[in-house]
């Protein structure tokens, strides 16, 4: 994929007029199609160039998604699924146009069960909505992407963030879902129950497929209690290499770490300057332990214990709410941080993640092919589940930068593949990432094809993403 | 689904004797068509009539089975995979006829990963077998379903068993497979790392799909290490209602326990039986935590408090491992402790999962009808998954009893069902539950078929089990 070019597609003009007509007489100021709004709807969080649809649509009923569909089934025209559009792979372009469903009326809690540690929602609710709803009840959600995504589309995304080393994706975190299929159809995935075996595990395949075989229009999700006590803390490394070493030997010990971050020392640079903090300049890890009062200092002692034996440290880690605040703001502010090393340029943040035997090695030659590239792209990574972003910053008037940043994501996925890993950890494929699918899964792409092609006929959902023509 | 019939379907006799003469030519003594060999093969631990294959093969290479799905493809003939045979609704059977393909020649570990905590392995190894390989690695594979069965069956059937409420199910702990397609070209579903969002979930879609879609004939599996300490105990609890809330309580204050197991009076009393043990006879859990030395002893302690808020106990638990063995060998004894109630009876094992919210009820309810019913039908479960089984003693000369049991069967998969749990926590569809399915999922079976006919086009892979025809 280039950057400077998203494949166009065909349009179909005239039906596109008709569903445009329509969906303005059905549904007055909740159906716009001016310029402004369209191109919101088309650029977002992601460097690809923009898209527009030709009309966005509020839905505010799981009903109103399906007419919309199946008007748009009648004509043939593209429907785009929407949550706040922080998706990083160009998910929400209209390449061959049609129409956008945002689904931010699609946002209330359904039911609450918290008996069963579940709650049932709308798409359109942000996982921090979600988890300010349950501010009373002791439980959260803890899937955490950097931004503050509806639900929806982390499901659709197959989402994760600093917490899936321990609470996992949200491939984990679905129970069930309720979704319009590309005919218009309700269906629902599967019952309340925390397990099943009845039959093919349609959640599991709904989420992650991007918007591509339907449009989910509520969700059922795991929670959890929160947890007695957290513990969390910091601690410097004096290589990637003994960072990672240090990683597996948390897992393998089966310490139940919630958190385990890693971050090179370019990143740590651009967190001290953003922050106005003092970190030492060097790799480091981010940490953070769920559990009892007994249970958090034990965990964080053992993890000492074996930073000290890979010559990092000293870790100090508290229980005290306000200092692990100010220590993860300076995580999750990592983004912004990275960014302002080069404010002038674009971010373009992307993601791979290799088996953590492997991390070091990939990371290592990650940092080796940035300085030969001679570009700017500082290293986060959720090290826990071999997971890592670089950000690369690109001055997008600069063609050859351009080129040179092409190159680099390219190998990067190459070099993902052939450590056994995946092209993407998190993010998903989109536009983006699309050559590189078969280069990763092979003939498993004719699969995806084939049940994309049986459930969705006419190429509607979507169209142009994941899988390449 | 009729105890004394399962469904016959058309029988492609041309095709089949094409095949069958052209895998004994091929595979020689690997190629068997005894009357005992293929009745074998169809009748295992089910409750349902025999339907033999017409040919028993044993391949012994992933191209193997290749070369077999593609003649069976050409010849328009079935492929039905077989592990151990311990399915229980009949997923062997072959009501067309066809190939069994017995995967037990392709029974070896392919690479131990233990830095990743991942294995890849053949399908026909049995999770016992697993674990002794992994003896001197610190490592184990914790799914552990009643039978020692292979573990591409129990990825066909998205298996679990008592520790799935802290591990999951099979559907969590397999990373990645190879399936040989319904055209015979191998597919790979993902790559070794611990997660992807690379386009649509296969290896989820692959695991519970019964061999309908493929087969399985590598399979990646997540590995955990052993805990440094465990303890373990039996509580008994004045009510099945208090038991229950108990296993809510713990749940909900997220105590991460290994096994949380309920075993009703009746089971206890067999339990005693069999075992000459002294058990209690009433509503138990059988417990067991997994963590660090001090880390069980307060998972054991907050347990024993929870138990006496709810007037059971006193929970005595130990981290002795020779009575821990002890105390469960009594709990995976009880199918054959139930059996024993009425050994002449044949022992129909059923399973339903509900929110744990309802699992009471559900028990309570089921408890009656089999009262009312005049069955013998001891019940133990997952408590923490909400899911449990009933084994139905039946005479299966006795057509009034046949029929009891029917009746009662048909109405707990729809108390499930009602309570918005599913048919089946873990023993899957096979033929011994279609008629339920749509029951439960309505339109989604729709959805299932749609899958199956593009993929499976010829229906020749395990045809007549999960999709109602």
């Amino acid at each position: 994929m280039a950057l400077k070019d998203a494949v166009a597609a065909a349009r179909n003009e005239e039906g596109i007029a008709v569903v445009v007509a329509a969906v303005k007489a059905r549904f007055g100021d909740r159906a716009q199609t001016g310029q402004t709004f369209r191109e919101q709807h088309g650029h977002t969080t992601t460097y690809l160039p923009t898209q527009a649809p030709d009309a966005v649509v509020w839905p505010e009923t799981t009903e109103e998604v399906s007419e919309i569909v199946k008007l748009c089934a009648a004509n043939r025209v593209p429907v785009v699924p929407f949550g706040v559009g922080s998706s990083l792979e160009g998910q929400v372009n209209a390449p061959a146009g049609g129409i956008c469903l945002d689904m931010a009326r699609m946002n209330k809690v359904i039911v609450i069960d918290a008996d069963d540690l579940d709650v049932t929602i709308q798409p359109g609710l942000t996982r921090e909505e979600l988890n300010v709803h349950l501010r009373d009840t002791g439980l959260f959600f803890p899937i955490d992407p950097g931004a503050n995504a509806t639900l929806g589309g982390m499901a659709a995304t197959r989402a994760s963030g600093t917490n899936a080393v321990r609470y996992g994706t949200m491939r984990d975190n679905v129970l069930a879902l309720e979704v319009v299929m590309p005919d218009g159809s309700i269906v629902k995935t599967a019952k309340r129950a925390k397990k099943s075996s009845t039959g093919y595990d349609l959640t599991r395949l709904m989420v992650g497929s991007e918007g591509t075989l339907g449009v989910i229009t509520a969700l059922t999700l795991k929670l959890y209690g929160i947890p007695q006590a957290i513990s969390g803390g910091i601690c410097t490394f004096p290589s990637l290499d003994a960072a990672c070493r240090a990683v597996i030997m948390t897992v393998q010990m089966g310490i139940p770490v919630a958190r385990i971050e890693i971050v090179n020392a370019l990143q740590m640079q651009a967190i001290n300057r953003y922050n106005k903090t003092d970190y030492p300049e060097q790799p480091c890890l981010f940490l953070e332990f769920h559990g009892s009062e007994t249970g958090v200092a034990e965990q964080a002692e053992l993890f000492g214990e074996i930073a000290s034996e890979l010559e990092g440290g000293p870790f100090s880690w508290t229980k005290v709410a306000e200092e692990r605040a100010k220590l993860w703001k300076a995580r999750h502010n990592a983004y912004h941080a990275a960014e302002a090393l080069a404010p002038e340029k674009k971010a373009l943040s992307t993601d791979a993640c290799v088996p953590i035997s492997r991390l070091a090695d990939c990371i290592a030659e990650t940092e080796q092919d940035i300085a030969d590239t001679g570009l700017i792209a500082p290293i986060v990574g959720h090290a826990g589940d071999g997971n890592f972003h670089t950000l690369v910053l690109i001055d997008m008037n600069d063609p050859d930068e351009i080129e040179r940043a092409e190159g680099f994501i390219e190998r990067l996925a190459r070099r993902a593949i052939a450590m056994d890993g995946t092209i993407t950890g998190e993010h998903g494929i989109g536009q983006g990432k699309m050559a590189y699918l078969r280069e990763e899964l092979g003939g498993a792409v004719d699969v995806m094809k084939a049940i994309k092609t049986a459930l969705d006929p006419l190429n509607i959902m979507n169209p142009g993403k994941i899988l390449p023509a």
